[in-house]
């Protein structure tokens, strides 16, 4: 029995428009483990809108009933060149029910089970998911499990990282997005030192309200000082950072440094001893990231994504990590959205407008069949 | 019978002078395993310049004989905030004779013999030195030995981080310096793969006269293209860089992105799987460093220190890197010089002028007895 249902697409071609349109479509068998998941809930992450929207213009970009056409500009059109001309599908993950199955017991063992899955394809009335990266969500809503991957499992990666380099307490540059609430009650569950950057006071009153201890706004003319005294107070050297572009990652290195070197009984030209480790988990901002030779040469920066994380952690961690996440779905790694849109709701001017901005505690949740 | 003579000390205030100048001195009896040298010949290094003349207004000085006082600008005044007041030596590394020595056995065996030294404070007529860490020179001269541990060390030092990281070929930016032709020439007794950036057509003509096989000019129009086919054929996704500010490393960021998404047969909008490396080891250039978000999570930028490097690798391969310098302290290891000066000569305006901008093979010699 063929299903058939709406997908979404996203095309950047050479020119430099870029098409994101609904497609009617027939959905393949599933063979092996593979399931076949009726889509019924899937988040907009930060990390779907660099296919989904990028850089591109769409305060002018042409809006019809599913699809809009956008012009992406340089240096983005070039730095894509990768993909030009290719018709993608995207949403890395949601929750459906299992509607069909392949012939492998693990597929088998879910027919008609409601299920998290990481499809790559999630923004789709169905979709092909891999067996074995799926979560039976039990009694769970799809709407409670739908961002049960990507958020639970970087936050628990952020965490299992720093415990692996030995690090005794992390730096979050954005402390109240869902991620960072996530962050805070893993590392109070875990004893972890946390240290929190916001940008306003109620994200402030937001964190110390879930028990926070040390939160620093980026917004007070005292910033340096706050962020300081909050490194020295936890040993912050190990620091995540989803901005990217912008001064955030240099001016955590200058604290963590100037805070290193007040410790030293003599002067080095070389700066302090102390390892300062940072890692840009997205992209906020597309500008450059700069950093200026004022804490010496004891730094690392690295980029971080969860995929090759968890390959590099072993099966092992990862079942550790999805059984932590399955056992608290609706506490720990519980996540809120903003509002619902259906798949024609998610390529309206308002709709892209908002949540490409991705503002603190504001996510969508598209809803494929309405 | 105590010995005395001038040395060069550094001295930022608060208020922003810099004061470099001659004091004479009478030296301390070595105890221990120090030792005593008579100081014969001292490289200036870039890694002195850092403290001797960072980002100073030289141009508007004060000069008088063994004495300049010159303007530090922010935000460099600040940030060297731990050296406010302190009066410090300089002078990495030089060569000279023992004339005194502590009770030490290692100490009293090098009595009346040349040796090279890493006292930190080698712009002076006398200087304690480590026992340990001095490399005695046999039939070796002064000049020969003046450099046989920044420069050397540091050069094998990339070589065996590369090795130890599992690299297959090094990327350096500044191929044709000092350390750079250095580098080549243990690259090529090694067998690691080598891609050179250099500036001028007779830089490559330079390094190619001395066997490398990959040298690319910054200069030329399809630099881009040159590099891309370097490190394709070399598969050098582990560099090393001397400049620090400006565009450089992400240049060559770029470079080895376009060549590892250009083996991918499918598009990822998180950029290839290659890991991409690169270390910052000098600040030739202290503008900020930009980093552009076009190469996706897969890379890695460190600091380069010589010494905390030399700590993790531990004595058995710290000896085993000394002994190999001394072998090949005239070939490998060779070291050229532009030209000798005093330490008043150290001091002049036109001395200060030339050495700060380190250019390419046009290192200076400090002989502090004249």
């Amino acid at each position: 029995m063929a299903h058939t249902g709406k997908q979404l697409f996203t095309t950047l071609d050479a020119g430099g428009e870029l098409t994101l349109e609904l497609d009617e479509k027939t959905f393949p068998e599933p063979t092996g483990n593979q399931v076949l998941v009726k889509m019924e809930a899937a988040p907009i992450n930060p990390s779907d809108l660099a296919i989904l929207t990028g850089a591109a213009d769409f305060d002018h970009a042409d809006y019809s009933t599913g699809k809009v056409v956008a012009k992406m500009p340089e240096p983005f059109l070039s730095g894509q060149k990768a993909r030009h001309g290719q018709k993608l599908p995207a949403g890395n993950e949601g929750a459906g029910t299992v509607v069909a199955t392949g012939d492998g017991d693990a597929a088998k063992a879910l027919m008609g089970q409601r299920v998290a899955c990481v499809p790559g394809t999630a923004f789709s009335q169905y979709a092909i998911a891999d067996a074995m990266m799926c979560l039976p969500l039990g009694d769970h809503s799809a709407e409670e499990g739908a961002s049960s991957f990507v958020n639970p499992m970087t936050a628990l990666g952020f965490v299992e990282n720093a415990k692996m380099d030995g690090a005794k307490a992390i730096l979050h540059t954005v402390g109240a997005s869902n991620l960072g609430q996530m962050l805070n009650r893993i590392c109070l569950e875990d004893g972890m030192g946390l240290v929190n950057i916001v940008r306003k006071d109620e994200q402030m009153k937001l964190l110390k309200d879930q028990g926070a201890t040390h939160v620093v706004n980026s917004s007070d003319p005292d910033f340096m000082e706050q962020l300081k005294a909050a490194i020295d107070e936890t040993d912050a050297y190990y620091g995540f950072d989803p901005i990217g572009g912008g001064q955030m990652v240099d001016t955590c290195f200058k604290a963590m440094e100037q805070v290193a070197v007040a410790k030293m009984t003599e002067y080095s030209r070389y700066g302090s001893n102390q390892q300062k480790r940072m890692f840009i988990y997205g992209r906020l901002d597309f500008g450059p990231t700069t950093l200026t030779p004022s804490y010496g040469f004891g730094w690392t920066l690295s980029g971080w994504l969860l995929t090759p994380f968890l390959q590099n952690a072993g099966m092992e961690t990862v079942m550790r990590m999805r059984q932590r996440v399955l056992e608290n779905l609706t506490t720990t790694f519980a996540s809120s959205y903003k509002t619902k849109v259906d798949l024609e709701g998610m390529l309206t001017k308002d709709a892209i407008t908002d949540y490409r901005q991705m503002k603190t505690g504001e996510k969508y949740l598209v809803t494929p069949w309405g």
